[in-house]
């Protein structure tokens, strides 16, 4: 049984927490919550504790707080030679400074409390500093999850980047769609099959393969009656601007 | 029975095809295919023309080829009076020309001809220049697809473009995301439960509330160094675009 202590409430720690409480490979030790009230209702309360100098060893401390406060997270524990790990697809493992057993256990996911999150099929993408620790981070992730992956920093940084592509990027194109939509009274509705086969699409086809539209086939009157249709500057503007990329890859 | 012609051999009219020929409420008069062996191969070969000359009246005519070719083609057809639709996401109805009875039947979504679509999934745009066709167009399309609207030809300009944001632009993020991943040498696999879990999230819940990231968040360090990160102009110049547009919709 491996042991946790989960530090942090948010989203993150959060679906952690719900996880291991299902698991019959790791168990929670601890958990250090400046607000308790967040935490799932399920988790056991006689394990919370609201000063960080309580926390006792356990195999692995998971560190689940925003990116900015890792690092003074980190100074404040007080257990040497703690294997700690923290959950942030942009910061170095090196945020963590409080022990040469360091590591990151990063799940390639958009978090909402509101949903519930089946971390089976969730990428967790693990490093450590030290061998010996690769294998526990191993085991523990592969009882979450089928998708495990070895990602350096360096990679991680590339992983969240290209991520901020496929999830807000896509998302806020999602927006604009809906926002022509209700100037059009049309029913965004309409569009939410289309959104799901798009991205169904390239769950087994390469997206450059996938490729279709007026900018793909240089349509460009297609093309021209979009723009003059879209009223909106920066709506404009980013028509255009994928317009070309697509162009440039296509054409 | 709903008595169909179908004009054309491109992906729209392979799909149209094979659902006719599965249903029970419709049946195919006659194809006019300057391409047979584009067809389906379960399409009836003794109903295909080649001479539009020899197109015989049906309760209507489905034009499903390229925008370009539906005025040309509807001039060539020689049927008086015959109640004749397009497919098209862009052109007016008013494109058909050889008749006062015309319409709209246009389906929202891509298709490739390798995987097989599900038409009852698929949302039906439509729109006829006389009342009493409206019926049996809505009686055909309610045949193939539980959803089916009533849309005006500027509605459907609109939805179209709407549709170039959420399937062809977002098709290129996803691109973007490959290229990213293939610099940094990690499995673009890893990005897929993502874009789903992105694009199923917005089934049911608003677009604009399902935001998350760096900008969302007016995290400006992530921003730049995700900036950084970014080596191709285009890529930096995609990501600063929207990254602005999201910071005026969410900060």
């Amino acid at each position: 049984m491996i042991t946790i202590t989960i530090i942090g409430s948010g989203k993150v720690a959060y679906h952690l927490i719900c996880n291991i409480l299902e698991s019959d490979k790791c168990t929670i030790k601890q958990i250090y919550a400046r607000n308790p009230n967040a935490l799932p209702s399920l988790a056991p309360l006689n394990k919370v504790v609201n000063d960080i100098s309580a926390l006792e060893p356990a195999d692995v401390f998971i560190i689940a707080v925003s990116d900015d406060a890792i690092q003074s997270v980190s100074e404040q524990i007080n257990v040497p030679n703690q294997f700690t790990v923290h959950t942030s697809g942009t910061k170095d493992m090196q945020s963590i400074v409080n022990t040469t057993r360091k590591g990151v256990l990063y799940p390639l996911q958009s978090f909402s409390k509101q949903k519930e999150v089946d971390f089976s099929l969730i990428p967790f993408c693990l490093e450590t500093s030290q061998t010996q620790d690769f294998e526990l981070l191993e085991k523990l992730a592969c009882s979450f999850s089928q998708r495990v992956y070895k990602i350096s920093s360096e990679q991680r940084k590339s992983i969240h980047l290209s991520a901020v592509f496929v999830n807000n990027f896509t998302n806020h194109l999602y927006t604009i769609a809906q926002e022509i939509c209700q100037v059009n009274q049309v029913p965004f509705e309409i569009l939410k099959p289309l959104i799901l086969e798009t991205a169904q699409k390239v769950q087994t086809l390469d997206p450059i393969l996938a490729q279709t539209g007026p900018a793909a086939r240089n349509d460009l009157q297609v093309i021209a009656n979009h723009l003059e249709l879209l009223q909106q500057k920066d709506q404009k503007q980013i028509y255009q601007l994928i317009t070309n990329s697509i162009l440039k890859h296509h054409v």
